[in-house]
């Protein structure tokens, strides 16, 4: 059976109408189906707000407690209780998770030989026996990006990884389909072009664009870790505009990277 | 098979080594549980510290959409998410909820003739099936007091009254304890001496304690409650101090109120 893992950022959740109209085209995704969601301004605007500093290293946020705790109101309670609730109201029963439910998404603090990242999960473990009862039953998960290291402690994680990471365990029970959000419109094969996209990318074309320097440096770590999906079992990783969901999962939009 | 659904209020939840001292019982609660929780002291810091005025009509607090996003913040972000880790690191493998998630608590919008509650919901309906599924999978639930309309608005809901409807529903399927946290040891027969604990409480003897007047106007409602929730199913209601969890169940301490 076919699991669509869909992540979306910023642009689409600080836009009311861009994220109902999402919320219209995912709820209306056939078959099982999970949404991660990522920030938005939000928590910056509460932070700001209840006077709690950004701290910021080498250009690279930190959260500290008192930002562990902002993220952790606004992303698992007003944002991800907001898209349950607008999922419900579509038809679609939405549950809305942390990693911490349910021991679904254990992960540790970071360990980074110079850099202190403060309270930040890298994944180690996803509870698939877990998500695989919920989604059997008909429940649409909605992932807020915050895990829990297993003693108590809550920690901020990238949801990008999150995405794929479920993915990657999920594909063991489902035929996987990842979306990753974007701002443009695809991998594009011209950078300035929006009309250039790459409908569809293989390892050896892959390989072939990067040894032609056609692909674009910042692309390069996002598709390495589309390829790494694919290499864990994942069936297929989509990129493109969150606002083309249907197009994208039909492969009429984005770039749709899979198997030769 | 049994069922425990333990409502905690703020005199828990403000106070860290009480909460903690209560989550190493809860977790030891044999067979099935619910934590409901209630707000506490953040939501009002939180408000206080964002710039929000608390609405008050005729010394009632109203819920206004800023209001609602402040507690849909703190009650299903903070307390929640932080209560689940907790249970998690003490091998309870607890899942977070609204009535939003898995549509597990239908509401509506208080309507009242002269006063404008704002964003506050009267429960309609529980979803039995999708709870009980969890808890069979031994998941205990901890439930945010937040539901929804079902039209994609979130509602700020009594904690009390999300307990006692839980406790209502889920007496179909299970033989149902409905605890109480409360100030007091329990139902007292002289308000002033916190040893004066009814132990055991029948409806006769309530009847009868009503009649004499000995129990005093400010329970009334609460012990009024209590009673139609054993009539509508629930097995026993137990009222006394969350810190005396073990021995509330076994009986030992605060009041049981139960059928004759």
């Amino acid at each position: 059976m076919e699991l669509s893992i869909i992540k979306i950022g910023g642009n689409i959740i600080d836009d009311e109408a861009k994220l109902s109209a999402f919320l219209d085209a995912f709820a209306a995704v056939p078959d099982k189906k999970i949404l991660v969601h990522g920030g938005g301004k939000l928590a910056t605007k509460v932070a700001e707000g209840l006077g709690i500093r950004q701290q910021l290293v080498d250009g690279r946020r930190i959260t500290d407690a008192e930002t562990l705790r902002v993220v952790t109101m606004v992303y698992a309670g007003t944002i991800n209780k907001n898209i349950v609730a607008q999922l419900q109201a579509r038809g679609c029963s939405a549950v809305g998770l942390t990693g911490a439910d349910g021991n679904a998404i254990l992960s540790h603090r970071r360990v980074h030989a110079s850099i202190d990242y403060g309270f930040v999960g890298d994944v180690d473990q996803v509870n698939t026996p877990f998500l695989t009862s919920l989604l059997q039953q008909d429940n649409t998960l909605v992932f807020a990006p915050i895990t829990h290291d297993g003693k108590g402690q809550l920690l901020n994680t990238n949801a990008d990884t999150i995405a794929q990471e479920l993915a990657r365990a999920l594909s063991t029970s489902f035929e996987v389909n990842l979306v990753y959000s974007f701002e443009k419109s695809g991998v594009l094969l011209d950078a300035e072009d929006d009309r250039s996209v790459i409908g569809l990318l293989r390892p050896s074309e892959y390989e072939d664009l990067k040894a032609r320097k056609v692909i674009f440096a910042g692309m390069i770590p996002k598709l390495d870790n589309a390829f790494a999906a694919l290499r864990s079992g994942v069936s297929r990783v989509i990129i493109g505009r969150a606002e083309e969901l249907p197009l994208l999962l039909a492969g009429k939009a984005g770039t749709t990277i899979q198997h030769e």
